[in-house]
């Protein structure tokens, strides 16, 4: 990856826009570079000046006598591309452009920033930006500091990634106030050639990297995301702050589908999928690296609470519980030698409170018996400080308590004056101390939740042998030749829809199309007895609002009455033209009604949900969503998170159904989206969940198609 | 309220244990009194000291020259109540009790603690504690610091009551470094006497005072502060941290009404009823606080977000969405007059993002035209600090444009390093500054809620003049009667179950009793059929467990047989005197079924709830929930928690059920809780919702009556 190299370990970079003025951005990116020691050669670009910031100044990228391996552009936009083919021809291999006017304005500045990319990849440059913040490397070895920023972060190990300069410019001061160290630091600004995926890859290989975070404002290839990130987050911790959770992203739903599959949802399952830690704020990025960073992953969700005071022992306990930990009891050795030392009246239950009397070696003897039990995986220590113990001492003790363990240990020392001194001290020694026990609890919680996942199986993306995707293909040709224009959806007919499902192994109720009452009937005496009867339209998507349904039937003259009264009513509404006829299909009374969906998310690809018939989707929205593609595991959890669930496992008696068909149906649904990139919406509803090992079947379906989709990453098949 | 007088404004104050000793308790309180400049006399006694802290130092309470008003006392536990003594005698009129060893460690304690309040009452005297941090009064008039807490806080406008003194010292500390300004502050320790409801009422009347802040662990009368908080929290806010949320305050939950109202709900539940705003963390508790001090309450959810970055700006927005408040564009207006001094790029969409390139001036105009904007409720403005514009300059146009606003303004300026400044200068003007852009937007949040809360109409508590309680009292007794000890719990007859409910107005289906197969025959005769045979025993109460239950039975010779089967089962399994019998009711087939219940919270209090029988209580937990005392009001919220309301309403074309009678049936549930406190648990299931205007009726029901209920506060009438 030598590209990233220049990038991130440059020997030379040029400045091209720096400038004597200060207070410019041109002026700042060149002190920067200077002030924090970048240990290459950086060349100020500047056709009108003899120096900058006393270095020499070069009148073009051509002039600078050495080959520049890095260049920084910060020049009005409208001269960046000619600044980028000069790049170019002098052999730079990789950019950073800062400027802003290009895709984020629209128009103009997208034909730019399309220009900037072609001409940079034929010349095999790497671009960060534009409009960004720029790039960081603080290894003392580089100490490369390629951005406006005014802070320079502490050395260490952590990745990170933000979309939003200003907010970058933000974490690079918390991080330093907090003291959080930085390996590399990018902004990608417009992503117009690097993107988030493009860097995870980066710090996975990055010996120098252990955690990666992320501030994102949106997802460029979403398909690939849940691939790398799924990947890169089994072996480093990648936290991220997803904004754009609300309005934003919404799209105008036109089904039960869409509406219910929102964007958030899709970002969460996204998310969990991959083993990306979403927190909801930039303060809980902060806390959870923090921890993260300085601390081992908790092995399990069992948090000991030590503490000198009541309350706050009680806050952390409640915070924790709300989050998803648990409080076990030490074992009985434990409060046995907790009892030994403790007064009285102190509690070895859980929180653990030694009350006020407690010394420093109280917590040091405490601190050392809780870690070494078996029942116990982190420990969240509170301090307050009372009229004698010195918050020094007892920070020092729980140092010296916690030596040698290798799980989790943070603080909560109340009060903020007492803090600081002590929190230094601890910081030293890696144990980190948060203002507020809830703080502290909330930040242990997703440590564990990472833990967690890291635990979970990994599962594995599934394939099926009986795919029959050509006759799945045909069937969505067909209907795209309906199309007017390229970009026009169109609704597949229902044979195709039985074509598409039957193709990918999904049962669906045998069905007749007929076109005149008679036809009707004959169908019906083809399928056998009851049946259903229910309108063929293109134009009618909503079949029940024109009383286009009409179910058990029992004879070939029900049947016949039913296409007349269904012909006469749309006739009586001037809708006589949007009738094709109608289509006959076998009654399926048994089962419980299932609605599987999947539908294209501009931000997202295909999102595929579940959730039961009726009032559990309609009204109670009791459904699990996840991003194409699905790992088998997936689909587990998705099953599993119905509230309804115990309807189909044998809720009060009844007989359980076929939740492992209705499984299969999930993962071949998966398959198919996979295999069909035009798949706008799909919709069954209902699919009837029979008794086990009867199957599922699909009753009735929509599926819709469409040439050009939306804002549609590059589709490739699942390897 | 003369003793409460006594307490925070005492013209003379003794510290009875005040100590010569550095780093003891005794010495620090009487330290702190001197220190913090006490504008009264304070007198240390000690038997043991001529002097302390070079104060001429008492013997007793009983030496000192002059009259005490308040004494502190910080003597060993077994000293304190000979000291209360004295204090009685000497005619000292308030007390703090610093010392710990009573009611918290039970046993002897208690009676120690009970011995306290006993002697105190008798003459008169208000306690604070014991087991202690103290009291403060800020007021430099005053300048009271009767507590050990090493801060001595700013004074301001802001009550703070906490249960735990660690988390006192703690909130003091914090308060201080925020900049938060105290009036009085109490450290309510075991509350033997003076008590959460007693500060309420003193701060309500207090003029000093305009925000009340209270960390609580237990509410030691929920009746009584659910009518106190109510009237409070109407004139001034009242936030609290309430913990003890998780397993601590759970109870062995033995009916399905017990298991759902879990304790937090009603937590949650009382304070939302009171309108106090419940916060989850002690930041939270600051963070709004400030917002609430210092700005006016929100009129409404519409908030405008200003900004300088694109980043922070949605990130404020995504928190602003989540937490309930809405986004709306400005006006056409604003939109046009912001368009006239911003820069093309800018948006004046909402967030109205000014670019980078804003300048003081341009947030000062922002600022004033959207506070003007009647589209738009409170303004949150975001700066981060580019290159050039300082935020010292911005923080200053901010003020001046919101000058003579009367809209809630707050502001997030992002970077540590930016901000210190800056936020004095904001402060000093009042306008609360915070350091990310979630956190200001739920604290903005926060106060809406309150603010919407104040817009929410109170309603009122009921009554109804056709209750025949003398015959539910009737019922209850003779169910008592049977208790073989007072806090031995019964279960009602049915008949007298159905006495209680008629009692109260809530109709319940037509039943008889029989006792052998041709009485119930008999009476099923009479009912008229189909009707339904149900067990009688006093022993098992879950009927359907034994088939002690048969539905839609259509003649004599059905009923007879039912009563044969089920006297046939029983016998088989060995439990013939288990049966005392059987119920005939009618059938009862058409409604919609609905559970509601109530029981004792030994914490809370009667807890009533109501929810859709079936799955959505079992299954789904979809319940809502209050505590009683209810007014009107809460009956509505009730119904209009439940997701599953449209199936009461209306779904899908069916007709609307009786929803008046069963918002009736739960008023009159309420009353029937008031009236009877010796019911411990009482369920409807099912109550049966006919269509609109056709009634409700119970169609089974269990009433459970205990003469000693468990920690219950005195019951009275409700006036």
């Amino acid at each position: 990856m030598s590209s990233l190299q220049a990038l991130f370990s440059p020997r030379s970079v040029a400045v091209i826009g720096a400038s004597r003025t200060p207070g410019t951005i041109g002026n700042a990116i060149f002190n920067n570079l200077i002030r924090c020691g970048f240990a290459g050669v950086a060349y100020p670009v500047n056709p009108r000046a003899q120096a900058v910031l006393s270095v020499k100044a070069w009148p073009s990228i051509g002039a600078v006598p050495e080959p520049v391996d890095l260049a920084i552009i910060a020049l009005p936009a409208e001269q960046v591309n000619a600044a980028v083919r000069e790049c170019a021809e002098a052999g730079v291999q990789a950019l950073v452009v800062i400027s802003a006017g290009f895709k984020e304005g629209g128009g103009e500045g997208a034909v730019r920033e399309a220009e900037l990319v072609e001409v940079a990849r034929g010349a095999g440059m790497r671009v960060v930006g534009p409009n960004c913040l720029g790039v960081i490397n603080a290894d003392p070895a580089v100490a490369l500091n390629a951005t406006f920023a005014p802070t320079w972060p502490h050395h260490g190990r952590i990745g990170f990634l933000t979309q939003s300069g200003a907010l970058g410019v933000a974490i690079l001061d918390y991080g330093l106030e907090l003291g959080l160290g930085v390996s590399t630091f990018v902004s990608v600004g417009n992503k117009a050639d690097l993107s988030a995926n493009d860097m995870l890859e980066h710090w996975e290989q990055d010996a120098a990297t252990d955690i990666i975070l992320l501030y994102l404002e949106s997802f460029g290839n979403p398909r690939k995301f849940n691939k790398i990130a799924r990947r890169v987050a089994r072996r480093k911790p990648v936290l991220a702050v997803k904004s754009g959770r609300s309005a934003a992203g919404s799209r105008a739903a036109s089904s039960h589908t869409g509406s219910l599959a929102g964007v958030d949802v899709a970002a969460d399952a996204l998310f969990w999928q991959t083993g990306v830690l979403r927190v909801d704020t930039l303060e809980q990025l902060f806390n959870t690296a923090m921890l993260l960073a300085h601390q081992p992953i908790p092995r399990g969700p069992r948090v000991a609470i030590l503490t000198n005071a009541g309350g706050p022992g009680i806050l952390a306990a409640d915070a924790c519980e709300t989050f998803g930990l648990e409080l076990p009891s030490p074992s009985a050795e434990t409060q046995a030698a907790l009892r030994a030392f403790l007064p009285a009246e102190a509690s070895v239950a859980n929180p653990v409170d030694m009350i006020a009397s407690a010394s420093a070696s109280s917590y040091e003897q405490a601190v050392r018996l809780l870690l070494a039990d078996p029942a116990i995986d982190s420990l969240l220590v509170i301090f307050v400080p009372p009229i004698v113990t010195h918050p020094q001492e007892v920070a020092e003790a729980i140092l010296r308590g916690a030596r040698g363990s290798d799980k989790p240990v943070l603080c909560n020392f109340l009060g903020t004056h007492g803090i600081p001194e002590s929190l230094r001290s601890l910081k030293a020694g890696s144990i980190v101390s948060y203002a507020f026990p809830e703080t502290a609890a909330i930040s242990l919680a997703q440590a564990t939740r990472y833990g967690q996942w890291l635990q979970r199986p990994e599962g594995q993306s599934v394939e099926r042998d009986d795919l029959d995707a050509a006759s799945a293909r045909a069937a969505v040709e067909g209907a795209l030749r309906r199309a007017a224009a390229e970009d026009e959806a169109v609704w597949l007919a229902p044979e195709e829809v039985e074509a598409v499902l039957r193709a990918y192994g999904i049962p669906t109720a045998r069905a007749l199309t007929a076109t005149t009452p008679e036809e009707a009937a004959a169908a019906a005496q083809r399928l056998g007895f009851p049946v259903a009867v229910k309108l063929m339209s293109e134009t009618i998507t909503h079949k029940t609002e024109v009383q286009g349904v009409r179910l058990g039937l029992e004879s070939p003259e029900q049947v016949f009455d039913a296409f007349a009264g269904i012909a006469r009513r749309l006739a009586d509404r001037g809708q006589a033209d949007a009738m094709a006829g109608v289509v006959v299909q076998e009654m399926v009374t048994e089962g419980v009604e299932v609605i599987l969906g999947a539908s294209l998310d501009p931000a997202f690809g295909p999102v595929l949900m579940v959730g039961l018939g009726g009032i559990h989707v309609e009204l109670l929205k009791d459904v699990s969503v996840r991003v194409h593609p699905l790992h088998d595991i997936d689909v587990d959890e998705m099953l599993g998170e119905l509230r309804a669930l115990p309807l189909l496992t044998g809720y009060r008696g009844q007989a359980p159904a076929d939740v492992p068909a209705l499984r299969e149906a999930l993962l071949r649904l998966d398959l198919l989206v996979r295999d069909l990139p035009e798949l706008v919406e799909l919709d069954i509803n209902p699919l009837k969940v029979r008794a086990a090992g009867q199957g599922v079947i699909a009753v009735d379906a929509r599926i819709c198609v469409q040439r050009t989709v939306p804002r549609r990453a590059p589709t490739r098949r699942h390897p």
